[in-house]
């Protein structure tokens, strides 16, 4: 299990108790299929935490917010799964695989409608704010999806405009987590906001990490292909620094290798990590990641509270961010 | 212009003037497009018909969830379009033609969360309940364009199954857009309970008549081909009430009548027509839209308010169903 065992467990639970009508089937059965599929649950786990970190322990009115935002990520997934024709997520079959496309499309909306339902069960005198911070989150995740599917096209797309788009696409998502604990705990607009911030910022820096480990991780652990994304010519961070860096002889090597099809990928990898070498991109690449992680730090830092009740988000923090897969 | 001209103008004046962020534009384009078609807008009106049945006439107050009724109706259209392979909607190109399906989603799901987005800016102590029933509503609709999918796979489709489904797929949107204006208004959940019935029950004479209407609409007043549904062999209440008449003799003729395609548009209409006058269906269809528009009227007499308060209501309903086209 992830983070704090104690809400894994209390998300486990009730997302494997949820009721939901036998019919339609094909409305509902996907999505106890896709909360089935598990993950680490780390976001729902964040709701959680916002609260406890100001003090507040009443997990049965934090629950609600953290389903919500599981469900509001699930939601995601079968979607974007749609939009990037994914086959697989977690190893098995995507929602638009194993049924068809329309039932990814309506069940990923009734998934969105539950989480806004989930919502509406919150302590009343939350409801308000944590609709508006919901919303505001919601509506960036769609942006950042947009924004990535539009940069798909590009070939001049900037370090700060993929740092933008993973802010939307991923990290808004957490920092919005962790805020709507805070919002429950009664917190002010101040404090919520540095948690956001630490939230949002970790997400960029663990995206960055995603981005170097599919590339520099140790076969041995990693879990996956390392080489992934360098095989489909995926826009990571690595390569739009390599992109920018290059010089003249080089670019040409590079366009060689974006240019070798995916049977060649063993050889696609080592040329382009020899690129990468020479460019010391894994040090740029990492050095950046520092920069977001210490901005995350020293957001969490700046919040009122004892370095106790902070201990849940700094081996969070570190797990997130020291990971070998 | 339909039903009460001054809510109508108070209506495409808000969405004329919407602000959506220029960037990502395939995002909020699409958005600012289905706006854009227009249609007659009774749904966003029925919020403040619900409100004003009751006295309540702060149309500030009231504008937010009626917007919010008209982007969640929008934002259907754009995701059944999708599944339903729809090149035109209200004579120009669906969403996910002009552009393509990946847009047509997240522009949907971008939509759906303005539609929540719009509930947050409603009256802070209606919110809860405001967020409960558009919840509960969201939900249905799904599950009626779920019902009416699997309804094309199957051919034992019931009278009362296909009314649960377009009770689901748009009578309860109608319903409950006049609940929403109770609830703005302060109204208890009894008198709330009448006009969300009538409002179902006058949606489900409402697709009742446009399935009468689209067989045996007038061709000079109609507007679009009278017979569209027998030609694309759509199983309407005539279709399932004709089939469950039928003698043997006359089911061979109704399945030869299916079989032919489309280029015998003429002749398969004049021939479905024959078997709906022999089984007398339009009778039918029009005696179970006539049951429905009397719940409707009735559950509208039992609200305790004056006459002089219902016209509105009446009126629309008069409108929507002894229309032409």
């Amino acid at each position: 299990m992830f983070g704090n065992p104690y809400y894994a467990e209390k998300i486990s639970d009730a997302l494997e108790n949820i009721q939901l009508p036998e019919s339609p089937k094909n409305l509902y059965d996907p999505i106890h299929y896709i909360l089935s599929l598990s993950g680490k649950r780390i976001r729902p786990q964040l709701v959680f935490m916002g609260a406890s970190l100001f003090g507040y322990d009443n997990l049965e009115d934090v629950l609600p917010a953290s389903i919500a935002i599981e469900y509001f990520h699930n939601f995601s997934l079968m979607h974007d799964d749609i939009m990037d024709k994914a086959p697989l997520r977690r190893g098995k079959q995507t929602v638009h695989q194993k049924w068809n496309d329309s039932v990814a499309i309506l069940s990923g909306d009734a998934l969105l409608v539950k989480s806004y339902e989930e919502l509406s069960k919150c302590p009343a005198q939350a409801v308000p704010e944590l609709l508006k911070t919901f919303n505001r989150v919601a509506l960036e995740v769609c942006e950042g999806q947009q924004h990535d599917m539009d940069f798909e096209l590009r070939n001049d797309v900037s370090e700060s405009e993929y740092i933008n788009m993973i802010r939307l696409k991923t990290s808004v998502l957490l920092g919005g987590a962790l805020e709507m604990g805070a919002i429950i705990a009664g917190v002010d607009a101040l404090e919520r906001k540095k948690l956001y911030d630490f939230g949002v910022n970790l997400g960029i820096a663990f995206q960055l990490q995603d981005d170097i480990l599919d590339t520099f991780g140790d076969p041995e652990t990693f879990g996956k292909q390392v080489g992934g994304d360098i095989i489909v010519n995926k826009k990571t961070i690595l390569h739009i620094m390599l992109k920018k860096a290059l010089n003249s002889d080089d670019l040409v090597e590079f366009e060689n290798i974006l240019s070798l099809n995916e049977s060649e990928g063993i050889a696609k990898v080592e040329r382009m990590k020899n690129l990468y070498t020479k460019y010391e991109i894994f040090e740029q690449a990492n050095a950046l990641k520092g920069e977001y992680s210490s901005k995350s730090l020293d957001s969490l830092s700046a919040i009122n509270v004892s370095s106790e009740n902070k201990q849940d988000l700094i081996i969070l923090s570190n797990n997130l961010l020291n990971r070998s897969k």
